[in-house]
């Protein structure tokens, strides 16, 4: 498949980049945020309401879409865009992340992995060879390398080894792709420790893939060290390939991202918020079930352009939400995609008008400081 | 509130009206079916979607909204209209129906019903006058009179008993009634005696209410009884107000009553089975879980109109509904939300053309015979 990357501005006070992404279905502008769509929907919301949105591209779960429908299944429907009704990029994770949170289910050795459904117990053996033929079958746009995701905290012998093999499964696939396959990012790993993440950014870059996905971050970190990981790692990527920060974050995390020059981010946040009722306005987040709002008439956020904030006041949310009404997940995920896809419709905006630290002042003076700590409470 | 019922026609062969209600919320025709909107929202979708499906007014419920938030909270924020963003008329049950499901929950005086809240076991006391009350304050466009539901099946005495006393609280709420307040349909009851059903239609006939309801069917009666009492009741009701079955039904049990001279009809089968992945087609019912749709490319009916039929084939809404997700709900009530409003759009034009029964015949010959049976064992 068709994929380039054209680096269209770069912010001079610091290292964030607008690029723009080509692939077989339609371009799309970075830095961009991919709405988690696991099983090939972006929960409670159709195609149509993401593109009302702005959502220029989409996450599925290749680990997820293998168990089911099958991806042999979806191939035969003519693949993952026309199965889902969606006809802009997808890039599918490779399922590293979710077969190795299952922990014990899980069994890890050099041809690759073996694992017990979360479905129904059955046994499964993916390598990374099959895991680009199983994302071969689904037709995506950018296909990911199988990875081990080490936890955190883990020695720092574990992430060594951990680490070398993943670089090895890297390789593997890369050898495995065929001519018309999806563009292949290939994934950073190392823990936490410096050394390791230089030396899998280096190795990765000298293999040569179509852009470079940081995993293993946001899995109980702290917050700084996250940020540290990047200053050390983005540096040793190409510049003309794009990055992806895997599973992050918070809307303040992508802002710091960005300013290290990363361009791709996908996380659940905005969605899973949603339906739990934690609302995202430029002050913080809003928990729609508190007794005050009951019967407030304003809109999550005064000013705010989404179909929600358009047409409903906050009782009526607290009211879908504590009624346990379908229409309050689909209203709340509404408004906390418009906000997450606004603000990175601005972020570009100020790259390119070379305005994004008065952009990053302006967030900071707003956002509520104690918002990402009550994240870790609330979620 | 302004309420006018016009007869544009009257089919020649059968009982069946063509006409049109207008309200302060704009005109609907009849006849004319309502999905149930219980909370203020019909499960799933937005009120721009019940549009497109063909909705021209929707039901809500009086218990439940009493209930929560509240009806003086909702009068506050504007009414129902505005709390719940529809800008179309809007019927309120009563919660006659509900409050009498609560079986041991309730306890009835002549005054009105003691009964216990199903969401906080709290205890209130509705009499006819506050049921009139809360729907002024919801402000909607036709309320219904508090009546009690008489289960199925119950003994000649209580049925006699428990009907003489709604016709007493019909009176009433028609003396509650201020200026501007919502119009008031009266609720025939009677159990299945036919001496009850006829002694209610013409007590309510005589107090004069802007449209007649026929309470307490579809609780379990044999189908033919139900015909059987719209055959006996329908011919004592004005011919110049609108009469509704409540709580009814299949596809057919809609069309024979409209061929005996129904004109509304509000039922959650079309809602719920959608959540429930069954899906409504000419031919029958389709259960979408089948494995048989497991790489079923087609849509749900070959030619079908709707949103979800344009886009989606049966093995992707399969996937969903195993899967369990928001968008099977929304995807499956869109789809049987348009089959009821486009057979009642169909039937519309029938009795406007002088050929409803050809319409009978040709929806009979379709329809899986067996499918009225299988609904109850499904349901």
């Amino acid at each position: 498949m068709a994929f380039f990357f054209e680096r269209l501005k770069t912010d001079g006070s610091t290292q964030a980049r607008l690029g723009r992404v080509s692939t077989d279905h339609g371009t799309f502008l970075t830095p961009a945020f991919m709405p988690v769509g696991t099983l090939g929907t972006v929960k409670s919301l159709t195609p149509e309401e993401l593109v009302g949105v702005g959502v220029e591209i989409l996450l599925a779960n290749t680990y997820h879409l293998y168990l089911r429908p099958g991806h042999e299944t979806i191939e035969r429907l003519g693949g993952l865009h026309r199965f889902i009704h969606w006809e802009r990029p997808i890039l599918t994770d490779s399922g590293g992340y979710q077969i190795f949170s299952l922990g014990d289910l899980r069994k890890i050795s050099e041809e690759g992995v073996t694992f017990q459904s979360h479905l129904d117990g059955s046994l499964h053996f993916l390598t990374p060879e099959k895991v680009v033929e199983i994302q071969r079958a689904l037709g995506v746009d950018i296909a990911m390398v199988l990875d081990e995701c080490i936890p955190y905290p883990s020695p720092y012998e574990y992430a060594k080894v951990s680490t070398e093999r993943t670089g090895r499964w890297a390789r593997r696939s890369l050898q495995a792709l065929r001519e018309g396959d999806p563009a292949l990012f290939g994934i950073v790993q190392g823990g936490v420790f410096r050394d390791l993440r230089e030396e899998s950014a280096r190795q990765l870059r000298d293999l040569g893939f179509s852009g470079f996905a940081l995993g293993g971050l946001s899995v109980g970190e702290p917050r700084n060290l996250m940020l540290e990981i990047l200053e050390w790692t983005t540096p040793l990527l190409p510049e003309d390939a794009p990055r992806y920060l895997m599973g992050v974050g918070t809307p303040r995390d992508i802002l710091d991202a960005i300013m290290q020059g990363i361009d791709l981010f996908d996380c659940v946040l905005p969605t899973r918020n949603a339906r739990n009722g934690s609302l995202f306005t430029s002050y913080g987040r809003l928990s729609i079930k508190q007794a005050r709002y009951a019967q407030d008439d304003r809109p999550i956020e005064e000013g705010c352009g989404c179909y929600t904030c358009r047409h409903y006041s906050r009782a009526y949310l607290r009211h879908l939400y504590l009624s346990k009404e379908i229409l309050s997940s689909r209203l709340n995920t509404i408004h906390n995609l418009f906000y997450y896809l606004g603000l990175l419709k601005k972020i570009r905006a100020a790259i390119d008008g070379g305005t994004l630290l008065d952009l990053q002042r302006d967030f900071l003076r707003q956002w509520d400081a104690d918002d990402d700590a009550k994240e870790i409470a609330e979620t």
